[in-house]
């Protein structure tokens, strides 16, 4: 009976570079639904066009080492030298509260939540082509050629990891993809092992 | 890599009175997909509002009846006197060139198939009370109360299978329930079983 009241966990990830803060966005612009973002923290550096407690919590490396001791992750993961983590607290409120919670996290810190919260839903986002995402890496502009071949070697191995997801999006386009997305929420509230609760009274009775 | 070239079946069940041929209806006037109904055999009367060929094939007991010796049905159901049956043939062509394609049957009959084909969508329309499916087998006016409660009586049996079924889709509006079957057929083509076989080539490669 759980599952009717607590809301649904949406954790969006994939290799960076594949656009998954472009889609998250284009998804919250979206009208009908009632998604909640919950606003992940890193010690990595503030891009110009990004916004502290919108895009991310943008933190000191001490402070994130200092929630770390608190246990106030519900995952975290150093990459490149930068911390990003899932504040605790926040999502599991939201969930009580029967909120649709949205995550956009790293490939490795969605693994990690996966191990603890069954329930949720994965949504692994792919490019088109390996070639399209060198490219986004390249028009980005925030890092020399050394950091993007980096992360291309990192995406190639998270690519072997789209097995230990639900669903497989290729954004192709941003607002296509966004609405495979919305489109998959919707079709997992159908779910029979999810919805099957709240006909259940109505299929006892007589 | 069958699943790559393969169509998608979709399957819509649930009991009778439920309106599963008016929310196919409008799923198949909505646009944005390829579907293809799969028009179902009966020996049952044709309603007044009713098409041969569009809305069933409208047949004799005895054309049904050799058919069935002819193994010509992917399933098929005798109910009240009469036969229901999905012609075989077409839905295997259909699906080998790569369609979607989608079934509108009993719940006896979709179970059936279930048996036979694993990886199509099973969706179970359920009424949104009991009250409401007797007043809708009520307002057909095309059966005297005697057949209404025969038809509750086996809804009452029939809910109870709603576990065996992929997705529960509540039918509160036609056009609410269309949207969701919709919603379901897109999520179902990014669930990563169905599409790791499109990015597997991407991911393996170096």
């Amino acid at each position: 009976m759980k599952l009717n009241n607590r809301g649904l966990l949406v954790v969006i990830s994939g290799p960076s570079g594949v656009g998954k803060g472009t889609v998250r966005k284009a998804l919250f612009e979206m009208k009908k639904h009632n998604l909640i973002y919950s606003v992940s923290m890193t010690t990595r550096e503030k891009r110009s066009n990004e916004i502290d407690g919108v895009d991310y919590y943008f933190v000191s490396k001490e402070e994130f080492e200092k929630r770390i001791k608190q246990n106030k992750f519900l995952e975290y993961e150093k990459f490149f030298d930068n911390y990003y983590g899932t504040p605790l607290d926040k999502v599991e409120e939201q969930l009580k509260n029967g909120h649709e919670v949205v995550l956009e996290i790293e490939v490795q810190g969605a693994l990690k939540v996966r191990r603890k919260i069954k329930d949720a839903v994965y949504i692994f986002l792919v490019p088109p082509s390996k070639e399209s995402l060198y490219n986004r890496l390249e028009e980005r502009g925030t890092e020399d050629k050394n950091k993007i071949l980096k992360r291309m070697e990192k995406a190639n191995s998270e690519f072997k990891l789209a097995h230990k997801y639900d669903y497989i999006v290729v954004n192709d386009d941003v607002h296509n993809a966004a609405d495979r997305i919305l489109a998959i929420i919707r079709a997992e509230h159908a779910r029979t092992e999810r919805s099957i609760y709240r006909y259940q009274e109505m299929i006892r009775s007589k």
